[in-house]
């Protein structure tokens, strides 16, 4: 498809500046713009790019001043990255409105399927599975026994929920990801061999919560793991049996959080962080890539490292810890200076 | 599903006291224990909790004193964990007693399966493959040509098996696991590009094995990948080419396992260990979480960290590690006061 | 199969030494050998299993002087290790070559299929996908909407890839991997809720690449995560959006990159790394497992730890920091003598 830069303006009530018929097919980076491309221009840091841009269209803001001439056309808004977000959504939308039944799929008689579904191609939908309006299940979608899906939610192929599961409303589900496995409970016998603790319990996803892609999610032993509303989970992450992680919380991807632990509403926490099992960590904590957190983090702390420490300290202590060696040679020098000292005092 | 105060009672041959005729529906810890539900009390440390919960029935102990009024009914048995993990057992076979075979399903003509199987629609058999009795194949599960498939084993959904895989009986592998995929073996050659080395080998898992979901056990390059008998291996792990894990081991999520590396029976491996290629992991060994271990580690010990250490040294270090800053001011103000003391000698 | 040793000396244009008719049906490593299996020595450290080996058959160099009776009959090539590799891929392309269309499968109308393709039952192919010639496609492989996959490319059970992908030529995707999922990106709102951004760039694999089993490499925000020709990843790793990672580059598993991130031709970086986003490393860059990189990184390093160090530092480092609580002690005894005679001086 291809855009007029006057029907753009038009959409998103901005003014046109320059040669308003040029026209754009896809998106690009300002710093990366090709003829036929449409950028944006918010952080002034970039501003440099607007004058070497190869894009046709840039959206800038309305107070932006030129220091020097500009090929692409303009298009001036109140709020250029607002606007472009607003135009790739709308992009999005267009792209993405998959509807109705490919054949063959699977589709349980007792199941209940809201209005205007897509189930894609080899989609399995067990017993007694409740489905809301507008909900997009992808090709190789499983879906257990008794699971509740909410409106406006979408299954990217192959994402596998076991049994008993709840995914709220308007979440996303990338590719692979698993929800509802059995937790990784064994109670060891005198003969050192495991026995399987049944896993009975289930996944409670909120609405608005999104999962990355092939991230793992534990049922419970018995009640729920829980991720409430508006949480963000990255690609590649574990989260154990009976771990509840609070609201508008973002986690990276290829973390792990142990089981029964508890995380608070709107935690940063970066990638590759592994967080131990039955501790509690607060609300509004940040926590820097790689650490790992052994005991409860009260809230309101931007901890790093392992063990974790507050950021500050870490700061200084990976300065030293890069220079151990040469502190290590200073006591040593210390202490043959020391021995001089002392040989000399004893004669 | 509802069941009576009285009939549990009569299965796990134990008494009640209260209400024989109250009914419940579903288990709960009995700190979160709710009307309808059944919970248990094991461990001394949650004794309180028996004077407040909202369970209506309670497991417990044959030696147990009350010391105030208890609303809930309760049954008394030898063992209350034991009673309790019984009857969790009877409620998930009840649940997950899947047989026949659905439609559509792909099952090459030369492939064997056993009797009472469960074979999922979308579930993918290939040539030559044999399948034990009373397996469960779940839908969108692929089983490569002349692979094995034991007694009683559970592939839940998605569950990829390459080609001459050999899986015991009473085996467990959860959604998503990739078993036998190429080991990550190439030659570079003189330009600087790699050649892949053909991986020829395959992969086994013994008997009583359980596999977390999306987690990856590569095939041996010649010869074979083995996991042994009653080991339990968590979601998102990879386990490299050629790999031998012994028996009873434990391995927790996203931990890593490089290639030809032989870990022994009965370890415990925490979450996010990366161990080395080529290496000997003994008997008995326990490895904290997030520890990199590069050579090779004796039976019968505990280590922690990167590098890996005995795990009371570890704690040290990590003790002094927090506090480098500090120690690297100590150690500067030695050097002034020792300089101090040089002068007044000198003088 | 069985071969035969004339045979195979035959094919390799080698010369026997011993019975020239004994068969081997398999593979093995020499110091594994058992009868009926094929072995090479290559690497002159393995000389001593050539008098002891099981194996029926072992390729040798041309010019191996051999200082003891050997049982197994020889076969002299001038590189052995080549001649042996040729006959895996050989043994390899006889067992993988499967073609044709399997039933059932999903097949949009609009898409176009090369010469002599395989399609696998289940497998999931969009609207104006392009597939080139010999290309294999294993059940359950989902394709979407308008992506490419070029000559020669295999994509094992359950690969998932996203709309508007590019895959190159003669690719080997592994079972599970994930291509095109959606970038990590949100906006923050004043209420603390995340916005999605919608994330409508995509994934190219340029030719040669090797993507491990359960991987994840997401779309580009806009434009393309990159891929170039020749690198190959292992399992369970993440790239993130708008990464793009340069030629002949290897990585091992668990491994994750975050978001634009640059990283060069020729490096090889272990497992378990993770690197920050929107960063630049150079070319020919060693990493050592477990490291942690947060800085640009310049070409033709090496390094290793967390923070990353030149691996000669690093090493240095690990010693003292093993043995941090003895320095300490050193520093405590320092201040010990140091205050002793500070005390005498004063006397």
């Amino acid at each position: 498809m291809e855009f007029k830069a006057q029907s753009i303006a038009d959409f998103l009530g901005g003014t046109v500046e320059g040669d308003a018929n040029v026209t754009v097919s896809d998106v690009a980076k300002i710093e990366e713009g090709k003829p036929g491309t449409l950028a944006f221009l918010a952080n002034p840091k970039y501003t440099k790019y607007l004058y070497e841009t190869g894009s046709s269209i840039v959206i800038v803001n309305l107070d932006l001043e030129l220091e020097a001439e500009v090929k692409a056309t303009l298009i001036r808004v109140p709020d250029a990255y607002k606007a472009f977000a607003s135009l790739l959504e709308l992009y999005q939308q267009a792209k993405g409105n998959k509807i109705g039944i490919e054949n063959p799929s699977f589709i349980d008689s007792t199941a209940i399927l809201g209005k205007d579904a897509y189930i894609g191609a080899f989609a399995y939908i067990g017993k007694n599975v409740r489905i809301g309006n507008h909900v997009k299940i992808y090709p190789h979608v499983y879906i257990g026994d008794n699971s509740t899906i909410g409106d406006d939610t979408i299954l990217f192929s192959g994402v596998k929920i076991y049994e008993d599961s709840k995914i709220g409303s308007a979440c996303i589900l990338h590719a692979g990801a698993v929800i509802g496995a059995d937790g990784f409970g064994f109670a060891q016998t005198e003969d050192g061999t495991y026995k399987k603790i049944p896993q009975v319990g289930n996944v409670i996803l909120e609405d608005l919560v999104e999962i990355g892609a092939n991230t793992t999610v534990d049922c419970a032993t018995m009640g729920s793991t829980i991720i409430r509303k508006g949480t963000k989970i990255d690609n590649l992450v574990q989260i154990a049996h009976n771990v509840e992680v609070g609201e508008n919380t973002v986690m990276a991807a290829l973390t792990g959080i142990a089981g029964s632990t508890k995380i608070g509403n709107n935690c940063r926490i970066g990638g590759m962080v592994a967080i131990n099992g039955h501790i509690t960590v607060g609300n509004n904590v940040n926590v820097g890539a790689m650490s790992g957190i052994s005991n409860n983090i009260k809230s309101d702390r931007t901890i790093l490292g392992t063990p974790a420490m507050d950021i500050a300290q870490a700061a200084k202590v990976y300065v030293v810890y890069r220079n151990l060696p040469q502190l290590r040679e200073q006591v040593l020098d210390l202490s043959k200076q020391l021995a001089i000292i002392k040989t000399k005092l004893e004669e």
